[in-house]
């Protein structure tokens, strides 16, 4: 049955909306776009030196916003993703922005991290390409970051995310868009040394196609081919007689670069001077533009999710393996807090996403393990919180990682933040689970339930049980007292 | 040739002293014992519930200190290694401590986590017994925390240090000296539950004898065979009727129990209820007394440094593996910091402890890419700072993983450590190595020198290599404006 996913990305230079259709043919399933939507906010133009975004960006984003969730009305939650990219990433005051742009879009928003950005971008790219063989290189220049992909078919192999943009680099090296030789020099020189790192690693994987995925590409290509500057696509011959014509010019003429759109002018110097320096580092020949990028990948992960094709939980499992987790304890961990939390009275939506976090949280609670074992929650907290996990957004992460600093120990310091009683009861599911479990063998049945009521939490008991295993009921007292400090009533009976 | 090693154990229960002389024997080093002072210090038990450890004892701790530094009076300092455990850790007040206790001993005193004291008492253990192929499990209870450990040979395959110990169970569930049955319960369980982290693994791995190797298994050992309450070292038979004596008495009757030291009587308790738990967990049938412990796996470490087999190489080389380290670039960054640090007018002694940290640092400066590559440098930094890293202090590892945190992005944050001159010039080397190494290809030779005088670092260029190579000029540039937060004066020639 067809029905329609939508797509809301915030990025630093231009905010989208897609809303897709989606189609299956033979078994896949295909999005088809039925609606685009696109403003240029430039948003990463209203962070000051101290990365706090100034209240006129914050006022353009929310306008944005609000007309984007007009057009959502109506949309079930499960299907619209919002995504926020680096200025989100980088704003020391996302305090404040986020819970605006939420109310006015009426829908979440998820920042998520430049790996995870830069995965979805090529999945975009990957969906709206022609299937091929071919390795591709992708690059998207976005207004706060550049995100650099080699993959195969819809397999990424090389994923990196650069802190340089078209928005933030023009604003630094020409803050009153004048451009000279100098400038560019030096624009070009800062690109190329953010290149330097991965620029190696890129060239040794190697790559038969590169594409340009966002609007700097798209707007380079144009202008390039309708001054019939170039001939093949982006071309380095292409982007140096534009240079040179910038530079000549002292600023971006827009009525002499055909192809190019007024709201692109002002930010072009900085593309282009990334653009030139991925072209000198990667030695990259011809360069061909792509559409899709990250509303696509953002939709073809939707889909992926509601298939019970969860990227989130293949990166679970692959965690599981690349820290060495013992499997067998993970599983017996993982059963337990489930089944303590199954019978609770939660709303529906809620729940099914505190089972999921559950489900990550008791697979990956010994990660910290791999550091050390004195106070391995903290490591597993950390890593959880730093690593790229694709599929996951920040607050996912930091919602995954805060179960997991709180399966054992002190829970003084879990309360900082502010956790909803729903989450506390998911919390309780996972240190009982891990309780009983800490003999790592199999218990035939649980001996306790738990019931949940406004405002209390109830260990209900099997006193023929407890009476037999005295160390588990002591160690069930000390957890009692230890939730006196969460200010969350729980009682044993 | 012979010579004399000295090893200082700042215990939370005992302070010792030893002093060995070294003697080859067929190529094999071995350690005589030529001297030993032990005293009751009891510095757990000056430590309050806020983890404050009070006046009286720090002056106990120094008076005793002062007495050990006139006996090591003459010695070179790399043949004296002082080591301090659980309460060092603990206390919060180590800040104050440690100074004051090091002014008193005359050398620098290292506080060691855990796993590396279970590592050491191994070792000195292992040292001390006659050579067996059997399978060996070693139990030391100290004042504050209790180190488990399985090995084979001289090598560890289990460790583990648990936070209960002979004084601080004393002091938490017998305060008063009274002993009664449900208080004895109460200490046990706590221990068990300590315990049943640990008891499946140690179980599984299995041992063929049982060794204990603290004061407390020493006074256990003479106290029930004194008393004719167990026939085979001590056994669980004879630790139950100890326990059924001790409460039928209500506390510890000194003169009743033939063989016990009265310095031992007051956490005879305490250690007590560690031991039960550890047989019931672990289910233990016998165990004898075991000589050596910490204060002889320092010596052997000692000597271990001193004939080129440092233990802290071999860590470096094992995380190297385990976080899949690009070895070539680790091995490029390596040799450059080196060389640039090498023609450095330094005083000698510490020359020698720098190269060997800026050695270790080039080594794992990038293990933080298994975490993430986005602000790599701080997970690299994380992770040394948290693991167990066999051979190396926690000071030593809070050394590193400062360099390490520095070798890469801003420095404003690296003076919070106080950093000496050196360590200052230490850290450019590695920050210069990995910016000229920064493509990841040899050089035929380097491109630049330092030169160090008593207030600024000179770094002289290659004008004509530097002409030849922007990308790296600019990086100079730039490294020089960085290092102006710091306080310390960095010009380019």
């Amino acid at each position: 049955m067809d029905h329609l996913l939508a797509a809301v990305d915030l990025g630093s230079n231009s905010f989208r909306l897609s809303i897709g259709r989606v189609v299956q043919q033979d078994d896949i399933a295909h999005i088809y776009a039925v609606d685009r939507l696109k403003e240029s906010v430039q948003l990463a133009a209203g962070l000051g030196p101290d990365d706090i975004l100034d209240d006129a960006s914050i006022a353009r984003a929310i306008t944005v916003l609000r007309r984007y969730g007009e057009r959502l009305k109506g949309f079930h939650p499960d299907r619209v993703r919002a995504v926020a990219t680096s200025t989100f990433r980088v704003a020391k005051n996302v305090n404040v922005l986020l819970p605006l742009a939420e109310e006015a879009l009426g829908f979440p928003i998820e920042v998520i991290a430049g790996q995870e950005e830069a995965r979805l971008i090529f999945s975009g790219v990957a969906n709206e390409l022609p299937p091929s063989q071919n390795r591709r290189l992708v690059i998207d220049i976005g207004g706060g970051s550049t995100e650099f992909i080699i993959g195969c078919g819809f397999e990424p192999m090389q994923l990196s995310s650069l802190l340089m943009g078209c928005v933030s680099y023009t604003q630094r090296f020409f803050p009153d868009g004048k451009i000279t030789a100098d400038r560019m020099d030096r624009a070009q020189l800062a690109a190329r040394r953010e290149l330097e790192t991965i620029s190696r690693k890129f060239r040794k994987a190697g790559w038969q196609e590169a594409y340009g995925s966002s609007g700097t590409a798209k707007a380079l290509f144009a202008v390039l081919t309708d001054a019939n500057m170039s001939r093949q696509g982006i071309t380095l011959e292409g982007l140096e007689k534009l240079r040179a014509k910038l530079v000549s010019d002292g600023k971006v003429l827009v009525d002499q670069l055909p192809g190019l759109k007024a709201s692109r002018a002002n930010v072009l110097a900085g593309g282009l001077a990334i653009m030139l320096a991925a072209f000198h580092e990667l030695k990259i020949e011809s360069m061909w533009s792509g559409e899709g990028a990250l509303r696509v990948g953002v939709l073809y992960d939707l889909l992926g999710r509601e298939s019970a094709h969860d990227k989130r939980d293949e990166t679970s499992k692959q965690f599981m393996r690349r820290y060495h987790v013992d499997t067998a304890q993970a599983s017996r961990v993982r059963q337990a807090a489930l089944k303590l939390f199954e019978p609770l009275a939660v709303d529906p939506q809620q729940k099914e996403d505190l089972q999921k976090s559950l489900g990550w949280a008791a697979e990956l609670h010994e990660i910290g393990f791999s550091i050390t074992a004195d106070h391995y929650h903290r490591h597993s907290a950390y890593i959880l919180e730093h690593a790229d996990m694709p599929g996951f957004s920040n607050d996912e992460q930091a919602a995954l990682s805060w179960l997991v600093l709180g399966h054992l120990g002190k829970l003084g310091k879990l309360k900082s933040r502010k956790p909803s009683r729903n989450q506390w009861a998911a919390l309780l599911c996972l240190r009982l689970a891990v309780l009983l479990m800490r003999r790592r063998e199999s218990l035939q049945r649980l001996p306790l339930r738990i019931e949940l009521d406004d405002n209390s939490l109830r260990i209900i008991t099997n006193k023929v049980w407890m009476a037999n295993h005295s160390l588990t009921a002591y160690s069930l007292e000390n957890e009692v007292t230890e939730w006196v400090k969460t200010g969350f009533n729980v009682v044993l009976e």
